[in-house]
């Protein structure tokens, strides 16, 4: 028994009237492994009633296989060889320092400005995030608040022990609750700097997150723009290296990791990236081999006696912009086929743009992918020197289309999913998109509740709530570890400027290698100090 | 005239029963500015017959606009102030040196082994890329042959002197003929080891292009895979920092630089990115400000008297996979929801995979995004320990439909934008997308011409065909030089390896700061040697 851990699990409603406060237990069996989510000990059913605190159902069902502990372990020290790739080390110098000042929780770094937060349900809170303009001489707003307000996750196990597995991440466990203290040089390279986290515990205390946010330099070797003049005579050939700035928090609900980025970049783009990583949710079976299955296991046999049950991650963005001030609308550019009436040419067609400007929130309901179109947030109250708009657009990242049916139980709490992009008027009583109460909402205070109302959105301080997302149909490699899969999405100005950015930036000086005056230890071998390798 | 640079431009097909050999050539009025491509000389018409080598029409139209010189100076040199933002340095060592090797024109990299090759037509080719299996204690076949086959770019202004408009980098300028040499520490960052290019030039002798290539390995602070254990007693938390390697090479052709890496990741992943970046082609314009502009000007006026043409960019990657071994087939994993019939539990629905093994060339044209499912690449010959064929998957990047009638000139030669997915059995006549003879091209030899036939694929010898593409509406941040817009797409192993294949892998030597024993100067400050910065 000292083998054995039990955690806890939401279980939502399911068309009862009046739903319980309920949570489930699922037991784990630990031996040989730190790896406990690869080994659950299935068809135990415990419930725990949480008003009267006791057992309120305990149904032990039968025999079942629980799958084995070899091929689950992680930790390095833990491995047998043969192990590999190896990879090679390097080291980072930021001469001058981390790059950016942070005064209290507000961030300075090349030409923006923001503030952090760390919140109990969400996590990272970037906001009054602005952006200095050389020729305006100032900084103007872009993003006044973000975060990620629910992560959806439901299983595809319709079956006893499973069909109630449909996780609110946010909401029922919370994203700064479940934040992990982050790794120097792992988590987060060596130009990082780390922040404290700190939430209220159950009892109202004070409780720290050590390391609970990074704040790095990013040197990817990306390019921010160039252009080699061929036509022209000289040389004429110019190249930004891109440096971008960028703050990580790590959630791990139970099983699963999620590495939350925010990216700024000196061009005017905000990104936000997810990678997911982290122990698959499993079901154990008897079968150890694919060809012995003749039935709907509702998942992938990841290794013997191992089904990784099939899901979804939805993951709404909580993106209140306030382009150039709060009084915003909504605007689709939709890029539409045209025949060539001119009859001067041989061309046929063409697509030209067509802008519309959406009025209500019903408008504004968007599934992606289906019609070609552009998204952005502008402010028809300021306007650029050659007369358009101020804006910024929306570049959707991996986002998908949910597959429950819309009056499943969990879709309904859900609802966040039926549509990838809601705008909504600011309302400071919406901040999650499933709701205050998730684990005991019956879906009447949700993102698809408060639009029905239809209400106006132009010309207002309006939210921006994307809702980008994966299927994932587990495979062999997503065992015993996932490697991380990772998407985004960019908020990137459109006519927000009067021209690049980035055009005047002074890039960073060029410095090879740290110009050590002395033999350089603590690396096997001596340090190449003449520039770039070149191999023959 | 000293001030005058004129350029050549494809013309294509319209229609006509022979089409000559003729191209069109644009003049741009330089003075001022090295930025050429955003002073075009409008109106003025000049075709040159190439077999006859003499201009074959001449058409002074009229006076119009040529845009100012002010604003497209991109030069830092040519800068005035206020200048900004000012980026922090960043010096990296890679103590054990670039990290991988180099035996002629063999990469050997952490895991992966492949050939690199430098081609006039396609730029950069990956081939014989395989990856070493730690459980098969061997190397195991992936990616037979990779490169840009095609990049298709028509612009949407059907107008005279514009109609034309329509280029196929590839086929028409080649991407290996317009590279050009990479810039250490701009274009590649320190670590990076440069590779020269040979071409043969229009007599057949041999060119060089230095730095053509350059190859790196990324540490951008990503995170491999992590897990923490919150639920298990003890401190147990594995985070591995990614590391991968990047082939780079930029093309540019006329006004526009294609930046296009590929990265190799331990996990088995290969990706493709494609960065946009460069000058925009424009049309002048009477027109200082969009109020004034009461007719379709097919672009956006994002400059006084400068439109910003609406244009695509269709890129399609010709992928001869050979998922350990050359016989393959193409697989649909559909995700298909279904009533949950099931009545002992409330759940109404799930989602469940319908696998289908595609038998034909036409079932496997696929337009993304119409429905939910996964692609593979399958070896049927070939299965893991618990039965799963070995697979690879491909995860789409930034795709596109096409806007333009199918039966429009430039489409039908283009037509291997009409869908984003097509596989073809080999046939090593069919090398690139549109064609041998894309600029005389009448459309009967394109990827949609051969797979008209409808050649059986399953368990073959088969070639993948991925379009990826953006329609490009510019905006006033393009101006004078673009920012880089970037996308790309992701080769993933599903059921190819036993389990995670990077499970094991020995992460590199932390070391946070370069240990310097003595002062390190060169740099404004000096070091901070005591690792991690913290801010209070």
């Amino acid at each position: 028994m000292s083998d054995v851990v039990c955690s806890t699990f939401t279980i939502g409603w399911f068309g009862e009237k009046k739903s319980k406060r309920e949570l489930k237990v699922n037991c784990f069996y630990t031996e040989g492994t730190a790896n406990m989510f690869l080994r659950p000990i299935d068809d135990i059913k415990i419930h725990v009633d949480l008003d009267e605190m006791r057992v309120s159902q305990y149904l032990d069902r039968k025999i079942t296989t629980i799958p084995k502990a070899e091929g689950t372990e992680y930790r390095l020290s833990h491995m047998k060889p043969p192990l590999g790739p190896r990879m090679n080390n390097r080291a980072t110098v930021t001469a001058e320092g981390p790059g950016f000042t942070l005064v209290g929780n507000t961030v300075k770094w090349a030409n923006w400005e923001f503030h952090l937060a760390f919140d109990a349900r969400v996590g990272t809170i970037i906001s009054l995030a602005s952006i200095y303009d050389l020729e305006q001489n100032k900084y103007r707003r872009v993003l006044y608040r973000g975060y990620v307000s629910e992560l959806f996750v439901p299983y595809q196990d319709p079956r006893e022990g499973w069909y109630q597995m449909s996780f609110f991440d946010n909401g029922e466990y919370g994203f700064g609750r479940t934040a992990v203290p982050l790794e120097p040089l792992t988590d987060c390279p060596a130009n990082a700097v780390f922040i404290d986290g700190y939430l209220a515990n159950e009892d109202g205390l004070p409780v720290k997150t050590s390391n609970a946010l990074c704040i790095f330099e990013r040197h990817a070797g990306d390019i921010m723009w160039r252009h080699t003049e061929s036509e022209m005579p000289g040389d004429i050939r110019e190249v930004r290296p891109e440096v971008s700035l960028v703050v990580r928090m790590v959630a791990t609900v139970g099983n699963y990791d999620y590495i939350l980025d925010w990216e700024l970049k000196p061009s005017g783009s905000i990104k936000s990236w997810v990678g997911l990583t982290g122990v698959l949710e499993v079901r154990p079976v008897a079968y150890t081999n694919a060809d012995q299955i003749n039935e709907e296991t509702h998942g992938t046999l990841v290794a013997e006696n191992t089904i990784g049950v099939y899901h979804d991650h939805f993951m709404n963005y909580y993106l209140d912009l306030d382009i150039d001030g709060d009084a915003n609308s909504f605007v689709k550019t939709n890029l539409v086929t045209k025949k060539n009436t001119n009859g001067k040419t041989p061309r046929k067609s063409y697509w030209t743009v067509e802008k519309e400007t959406v009025k209500t929130e019903l408008d504004a309901r968007i599934l992606l992918g289906t019609k070609p179109m552009e998204l952005s947030l502008e402010n028809p109250n300021k306007k650029t020197k050659v007369g358009h708009p101020v804006g910024y657009r929306l570049l959707p990242g991996f986002f998908t289309v949910p597959l429950l049916a819309l009056d499943d139980y969990q879709q309904i709490r859900g609802a966040f999913s039926n549509y990838n992009v809601w705008v909504t008027p600011y309302n400071k009583s919406e901040k999650w998109a499933a709701g205050d109460h998730v684990d005991r909402s019956h879906g009447d205070d949700t993102l698809l509740t408060w639009t029905n109302e239809n209400r106006p959105i132009e010309n207002k301080d309006i939210v921006l709530w994307y809702t980008m997302g994966i299927h994932h149909v587990p495979c062999q490699e997503d065992f015993p570890l996932m490697p991380t899969v990772s998407g985004g999405f960019e908020l990137r100005p459109t006519n927000f400027f009067e021209y690049n950015p980035v055009l005047k930036v002074i890039p960073p000086e060029q410095v090879p290698w740290p110009n050590c005056t002395a033999k350089c230890v603590g690396f096997g071998v001596p340090l190449n100090l003449n520039g770039p390798a070149k191999l023959s």
